[in-house]
């Protein structure tokens, strides 16, 4: 990964996962908190289900086309791990990203088989994505060895990111369906992609202008913008979910329901999925 | 900061925040507990809002104070960032600090969102509080690189203080209206303020006479001290809790309700605040 | 405490307690399980409180004499903190004893005025024994400066039991009354006594023949011998545990209750005192 | 333990254990998930316990024989702790190794204890379980003085293995019977079982080729070869838990039952053995 683009790519990954995350689950507690507005017309059970699986297989799509992109791409390993020749291990660097990917992937293929086929307890899917999210930064950890300074220190910052967002995630087998921690998980995955870019734009700037990566100053100020990411990924995440309740609202009002009857049934379906953990 | 009043006053603002919130969580817990008394009279759940919302602002207020104090007041960056003249960051001191009132600021208005509109889920507003308390930890742990030790000892003993509140509201997210857990901060919020204004004590003597900073009975001393501030603030706080729990009491005693069909359904609301996670 | 007799000392009081421990909660846990056997003829309501309220003012008493020991026996720095005409602290050692027996005088009192009025909640008590537990291992932590490998690793022994003591009790307060915490605790408090007379006899030895304390397999065999005292504590909770449950079952089986109806009213009380939180 | 066969060894039983685990949970979950279709018939509450007795009295066995064969093997201490003669601990080695099979064995005991005589309360098993791991790994933290860094590093790797096992049995005495922790559990012993082995290939390959103990590329892979057998295992546990619940529900669907008021009163014994916490 070492060039600006190979920190933008995940970057934008991340970026993307946490807007579509923020308004996924912005949008269903709207709904849910409007029930008496009939609101099941906007997201019953069957099209929560159908998004659940689309998003899982977009993910392990990608997790997929990142792992061949690591292994076959210009420079990759092609599924070599020793070079004999040598006698040393091959792009190791690219065999770790794609050990992350791997763990996307699986989270993907988990999260696919809960909502697709019924056949595994709701709360599996949570698991693997924590996991994933904790290899990340375990393998993250012991990535960093013999860099400069200021480089180990933005990648730290990173790592505050992933094993919160593990940690997170890992609430959630317990907590499933807690708006909080759903907002919290989005947030964290916007820092995380925010992140990527700023690491991209610190240690491989653009426009040149090398930063000084020993310089203390540096290393407060990295730390200081950190927390300007999560704030402004907070503001996104907030000013995201209020939006989207209020055109939950006002949509609802406009077109008062009539079948109530069926909407009834439809509710208690809609409830016991978040709450059969 | 590096003087005796720019430890007094965040100190202050602690201390009396502490206090506040004593009162508050000590009357409601006192008011819950009385309920057969009627003593929703005393607390029902309009002004209990009236009363968070008065809060949040005073909070958002304050921190937009903090911040631009820390900008504008004489020596402050003015809101610029780089000094490209010398090629170094501008006042990065303040900067970090005008920091930990942003996110104050964010928990006050997250908070103000929360208790004022009912858009968002209650708690939301801890889940913010956490975070800024979290956050001001975070940047106090690299805003000690290259002191004294002793200098570096008494701000560890500030992040016990720090994170241990940050645990406890986080843990107050699953666990809202746990009257155990909100003793428990107030007790830290004050113990936060008491140490800060230690700190000033210790670090810059306002009578003369320097501490020898590299001296380990010193440690040793001010690591002690921080427990006897602990003590101290939990008698404060027990003493409040009781004061208080006896004083609702007597006053309901004295006062029979009468419209008891009434007061009935205003306990049903006063409850649904608490247990609405 | 540098001596043979300073460890035995505190060590005994955690051995009684823990044994004490054991036996009530078997105890009460025993008449809980066997409620239709008539069981609360053993452990009415009223006589739990009586229990706890003895148990609380033991505990503040002789943490009180613990204090004033450390302060006016032979040595002590009879509250005099600052020896002006040397320029250093008086008895630090000593102080910090003191400190510790201090936060367990505050969990006993906090416990009798839960116990014995009411005023205050239930969990309360749990939470102040959890800060008098994390004072004692947070103060150990900064006790052990410039010590000997050897007497460095028997303390951080004691550190996991008493951490991990702190810990049990803090989980206390969301799950009062989970018998398998209780028998932790109980478990782990007899640990940390036997442990005392350990390290007692490592470091100072009554018979004689000094134990070489830079030795590496020594800190190996103590680790070890940790582990041991351990399960033999988790045998003595689990004999005792045995032993009173048939105990219990044997007595109430031997003269059945007569009764019914007033016992059914009594059970109702004693449950309530277990769950409310 | 220094030779190959002294890490397969341990890790064939994990391997097994993890297996077995993943068997009897999937299946009872299995039966759990189909209750409608009379699945009682297979996993009744009576044979659900003689299958746990049968587990514990089996670990309970093998720890035994552990313990003896570390003490009686050639080259065991037998028994002797010091070697008066030399002055010096007798194989130490051998001592930890022991005393690790000591708290497997303890907590197959309690085990057995809990689920033959029900005179213990339920969640004692987990509570021992999670013990043993937990003193495992804390064993093992004391056990790598003075190696060489690749050693120090699989054996690192093995104390995430352990440590986040005993973290999830932990988490089982407060949320007992739920499917996600016993399947992690699961896929966590599998892994330490095939660590173990890995261990073995890397210090003492079987077919010669040493590694290079010291080299940093070997640490890297080594990292990532441990989340490839993650992943491994936690493909193997999915797998086994599909097979298994498509076989239970294929089964079910064919012999449809006879005696729906019988197993309706089963069903509720069944329930209460994994709520009652």
């Amino acid at each position: 990964m070492g060039s600006f683009k190979g920190h933008a790519l995940p970057g934008s990954f991340f970026l993307i996962g946490g807007l579509w995350w923020t308004g996924k689950y912005s949008f269903w507690c709207a709904t849910r908190r409007n029930k008496c507005l009939g609101s099941t017309r906007l997201a019953s059970r069957a099209s929560q289900r159908r998004l659940e699986v689309i998003e899982s297989s977009l993910m392990l799509f990608f997790s997929v086309v990142g792992m061949l992109a690591e292994q076959f791409a210009a420079g990759g390993p092609r599924l070599r791990l020793y070079d004999t020749s040598e006698n040393q291990w091959k792009d190791l660097m690219n065999w770790q990203h794609a050990t992350m990917y791997l763990f996307f992937s699986l989270a993907g293929a988990i999260s696919l088989i809960v909502h697709a086929t019924e056949a595994a307890p709701l709360a599996l899917d949570r698991l693997a994505l924590a996991l994933a999210f904790f290899i990340e930064g375990f393998l993250f950890v012991y990535h960093l060895h013999g860099r400069n300074m200021l480089d180990v220190h933005v990648h730290q910052m990173l790592l505050y990111g992933v094993f919160g967002q593990a940690l997170v995630v890992f609430l959630e087998v317990f907590h499933r369906g807690n708006i909080t921690l759903e907002l919290l998980r989005s947030a964290l995955c916007l820092l995380q992609g925010s992140w990527f870019w700023q690491i991209g734009y610190v240690l491989y700037p653009p426009r040149g202008g090398e930063w000084d990566l020993t310089d203390h100053n540096n290393i407060m100020f990295v730390t200081m913008c950190f927390c300007w990411h999560l704030a402004a990924n907070m503001l996104i995440v907030g000013t995201l979910y209020c939006a989207i309740s209020s055109a939950v609202r006002s949509r609802l009002k406009r077109t008062p329901p009539v079948e109530m009857g069926l909407l009834k049934h439809r509710d208690g379906e809609l409830e016991s999925d978040d709450e059969a953990v």
